[in-house]
């Protein structure tokens, strides 16, 4: 509950696509919840859905972030869909306007922290991990190709994506360019 | 935590503008999450503010909802800003894509439930109260004329409200419509 | 099928919303389509539903248009859904890019005719019908007070309102501004 | 006629984009008509023309469509342009609201077929036909090379794209990205 | 010319939609070009025109603004159309992102003055003027009535309104909602 | 000032993204506003920034271009951001409702020189250049991998970039589609 001399200087941010979480994300929103009084995770292109690059819509990737908090029992944090307005130089506004309030903001994407940075915000580094192995692009390949997948994501998120046939739906993709 | 052999059956959902949250509206939340696994709370119109109507920004909107369940020791939600995509005939579908996912739709309004009773959706009613008193448009009247607002919402509003000078913003819309 | 010596100057556009298609509007059709080798029949508006001023969708429309045509034994007509972009200086070429070709606009509206004109069309006049009974304020208005609107429409467009219960959608408009 | 006791079990839907319109494309229509009581011929991205991808607008698209099935003597068809909405989850609710009713949608396309069964349509396989050929990719690449493409297309088409230059508008795209 | 030691905080901005502009405007306009030593002349609501709130084009308004401004001899301005976005909450950057570079903002209107002073603007007031007669409601109002209007707005103004038949086509709005 | 006799056959336009203007461009603007009365000067893509192909707001490229042309004297121009609809069927009707008025269009682009003569404009050529040396494409590529740039570019417009670090903000989009 908000006590009125408080201020928001431990609030933090941490914005993805989560196409979809996988534990490489975990590290980070995991050490971000720790050092933040209360973090927001946002979840960017919300309106995007069903592409090789966008496969699962916002409200799948919330249930997705969701119960993986529940189970890890972290408790001090807000997810939110944003919209992709696709003018960069209104995005920072844009997220603070979709957003409860924040101070910090946590990434390593030199993109991202300049925009940031560009509107006055302290931008602080996020935990690194292992990027080749632990990243969306390698989960929704393996995902197609039959690799094991279930291994860089945590268990809640398998559940969500089996639930949904996520899968299938990934594989569908192939040939979304044919004709009729 | 997902249970592969769970369903959503009793997942709610409720829809509404908050401008911003009031008691009326909290007798509604207080019940459906007392009689949900899980609720979803949407927060709509998100991409507008600054106006008579829409006042408040998502996130300030969000703050006040998030402040007020914790003070209430409400815990089974999830908050969801969702923008107007001004399209009725496809917005059923987009409140899907943007939330977790809900069976029961909890809504008075006969507009809201047609449209998610078109679509398919369990659509239940929502606890009465009244709404001559609780209502976003009389909270707002009250804070431009000057009168007691601060007894139709939850403490934690007030908190927010003040502490982002709400009252000093609705007073700038008069005269929004002047020239230069 | 297109001679490649024809012209289009006889193929004529009458655009309208049709909430709902009535028979001040076929007597216009009608006429038209007598005096045009092709007419295409604009459906404006065409995103918009579920409101007072627009409860049909476009395809809504669309069917009732043609079943009415194929009723009377009309076959010389295009029908085509329009998007409004709310930009009335690219509106001409906006109908123009969505349309088969056509030379002549038949519109008594005199925005209308104002923005074709600017843009170098021929405008003619539409027959004149007596506006104060056939409009579609005036259907919708006795659709919701229960008052005979029968009798204002095509059989046709009469048995699609009543097939998808355009009567009930009307009427839950009212209150579609009430919270929760 | 809707006799109001029928309903829509044997309509029919098919959409594509059509840039243009050729002869693999009339195989599956032909099939399709033949086999529902009336067809919907959608065309997408309706907005978009004056690209590599996308040179035809969604009027010259119409005409060739309605010129083409005006030579075949077939007549239980719609043809409704439908824009894009650069939103997947809530694509079938637009062209289901674009749209006269429709209850079977005929594609071989996967990612078609996919959206379409999860929001409880009947999909359909629609005739095969030899892609490599019968494509507009095909199609677009011999007019720009100056190959015969005439062959590829149904004659009403040609003589449309040859009405409208439509092989001097696709050589102008070369060099569109040259500055000044 | 740029002196790279040289910073912008005597750079101004003046924005509104100048339907048309007036000789209260250019008051203003005049007073805050001679105390800045560059004036940034914002149009808003660039994209909408041919209504009864704002007939005239971004680009008609341009030229009105061009030609009293090069008549007064004031020449350290900049002329910018800026659309509207409908997102109060993203206003202000995007003036930012479409302007060049400004510190003062010139604004008697309290809602400009508070989206302005919230993202840390300089605000400063502009010359006060008679708003019962010198406002754009009332020079549209004695277009469409036949009364003076000429005396309102500046000698290159009433040339551009004549040239383009401004008065005729404020006429043609009446009766823009009729239907057909 | 506009002498009710004139008209605009002497006004031009050249329209580009400008990302940044450089010494080609010059050429072509410094002679089109040699032999036109009055040359508007469109900035395109107006609403794109802070990406690799469009690293520069309007309100920058708007700096550059009003600060080169004080440089050079030129003052018979207007310059206006024009932001992309993504539809070029209405493209030429956008442009002409932003700008002040234009009777010739200088351009070598095949693209924009075709869009421009279907829509009935006099399109002349643009001065030649040397397109492999001065290109926005090769002033970026420099700026990124650290070789000389400042050649190819107006002083001006030097000066500009390095005072909004542009080089840096270029550099940041290496990496933008990582995650995190």
């Amino acid at each position: 509950m908000i006590d009125m001399a408080s201020d928001f200087s431990k609030y933090g941010l941490v914005i993805g696509r989560f196409q979809p979480l996988h534990l490489g994300h975990m590290d980070v929103i995991r050490k971000c919840a720790e050092e933040s009084e209360h973090l927001t995770i946002g979840i960017g292109s919300a309106q995007y859905s069903h592409t090789v690059e966008n496969p699962f819509t916002a409200g799948e990737r919330y249930l997705m972030i969701e119960e993986t908090l529940k189970a890890e029992g972290i408790t001090n944090y807000s997810i939110v869909p944003v919209e992709d307005l696709n003018r960069y130089s209104v995005w920072v506004s844009h997220v603070v306007s979709m957003c409860p309030p924040f101070t910090n903001v946590y990434s390593n994407n030199p993109f991202t922290r300049r925009l940031f940075m560009e509107a006055g915000f302290q931008v602080k580094e996020s935990p690194l991990y292992n990027r080749s192995i632990y990243s969306g692009t390698e989960v929704r390949r393996r995902m197609v190709s039959g690799e094991d997948w279930h291994s860089l994501v945590p268990a809640s998120v398998a559940t969500v994506i089996d639930k949904i046939d996520g899968v299938g739906r990934l594989k569908s993709f192939i040939g979304k360019d044919a004709e009729l």
